[in-house]
């Protein structure tokens, strides 16, 4: 299998379209925290931006792409504009439960995306699969962890899980041959219905119990 | 605006000093942490090498800049030995107060250093900005996460923002044109003064309050 | 000193089993973590692969290699295999005693190797020694960092200076002109006696008493 970083111009451009939408989808659940956390304006920011941009940081780190927010203003400028929205509207006028569904569709739409962009830098399947992971959760892990929060790999909410199902689906099913928008659809589809289920019917994984 | 990585000499030559300055200053903060954490000698190290270079290694490899002290022995010597000394001469030699001011010179110095290397390496403002705040902060919240104190974001006290203060006032007056020199200067001052403003009268941004 | 990437095949080789040895009771470390805080299965998976490779992805960073575990399947299929492994047999059929003795011969090869593979890269010797101890224990920090447990730096166990002892006798007995593969059998061999005997005698280093 062959994949060119612009195998699909279409694709590129859904693909940016999710990334800018799970970055603010993201950028929120962080000034959110920041709000739960009484921070300062500062702190809004601070944990905005390190939500919305340190999955995809970590990614591009460790497969040797430049930093995708580091040659552009765009990036930064809505993580922070997300974090003073918060700062300003207030938590009680946005729905934490509306929140949930946008977070799990940014989470599909990452967990995918990073995975494309790490085959398309040539990156062998399962460490491929493994950044797809990376892009959806590390932001939020590093939030956590900053906030002084119990963090999401510590509840057994299929947060992780949905993330692998779009990111393994995508390298499964492009190894496989199938075009890229396609297999792109339905592996953020599905992480989604994982992840949509595990909200709305409280699923989770078996604690480990010995 | 075009910068070149040695757009002067003599700001290069200033840069350098600021550089080693805040790396004792911060290495020394790392140390004292373990003082009050009552860590073991190699503890002592640790973090104040991981509070001392922490920042800069942070913007290094997001600007894909070689990490600045890879190449050479002197940063890690100065680092350790600014441990040593701290182990050695024991902490009630050590006026926390004094360390305070120190802190916020290095503050300063680095916030303004990050982002003229940043600007120097082709990095778009608004990043740059990031990065000036990156090398500044990052260090220290490093240095907290690992001793399992609450860090610096999670305190209203005008630390991030003096930080912020003079990474953005740099890369403001530079793109406005003025002498890289000049720049620098006023940044590094503002955001001293602010930072010690701040120490001085306790002031601090207002907690979030929904 | 002139030291080619592969200066002795012989060396390679050794390192590359000490180099999966270590990967893999590392990983199981990171799943015996994850047994206590009783997550799922994904959370097993993850706190391995952190564990497993997080110490040498981070060398690898800074040094400016390619990360070494993202262009082959191998390694984060072995972690992850020790997730699963660990996850099924229960933690009680592993003994903790046994495997703190594979995690200090881990330990030892860990440093040696991140040593060796720093100066193969032209790094300078003080920051190559600083690479083995990292590449040692940074793997641990995060796994402790993450799930939420006082990290390694916090115990004066005598476990981050048995990784010094490794990696600092490795550079040392390098620059002094010694066959590789020599140094690096006493280096490892040395670092490992002494973390054996502070298992073995509890022995520790005194904590800080000012």
């Amino acid at each position: 299998m062959l994949l060119t970083p612009y195998d699909s111009v279409n694709l590129a451009r859904l693909l940016y379209l999710f990334d800018i939408f799970a970055a603010v989808v993201f950028a929120v659940s962080g000034a959110l925290v920041a709000s739960r956390k009484r921070l300062d304006v500062m702190g809004f920011m601070w944990l905005a931006v390190v939500t919305g941009v340190g999955g995809g940081t970590l990614r591009d780190l460790l497969i040797g792409a430049p930093v995708f927010w580091v040659h552009k203003n765009a990036t930064l400028l809505i993580c922070i504009g997300a974090a003073l929205l918060t700062w300003l509207v207030s938590r009680r006028f946005i729905a934490e439960r509306a929140l949930l569904w946008f977070d799990a569709a940014g989470l599909a739409a990452y967990a995918t995306y990073g995975a494309a962009k790490a085959l398309s830098f040539g990156v062998a399947p399962v460490p491929a699969f493994v950044m797809g992971v990376l892009t959806a959760c590390a932001g939020g892990i590093i939030r956590d962890v900053l906030a002084g929060e119990p963090s999401i790999l510590m509840r057994p909410e299929l947060y992780v899980t949905a993330a692998a199902l779009s990111s393994g689906l995508f390298v499964g099913l492009a190894l496989l041959g199938l075009s890229l928008p396609i297999a792109g659809g339905i592996a953020a589809i599905a992480g989604f219905t994982l992840r949509g289920l595990a909200i709305a019917r409280g699923w989770s994984l078996p604690a480990y119990n010995d």
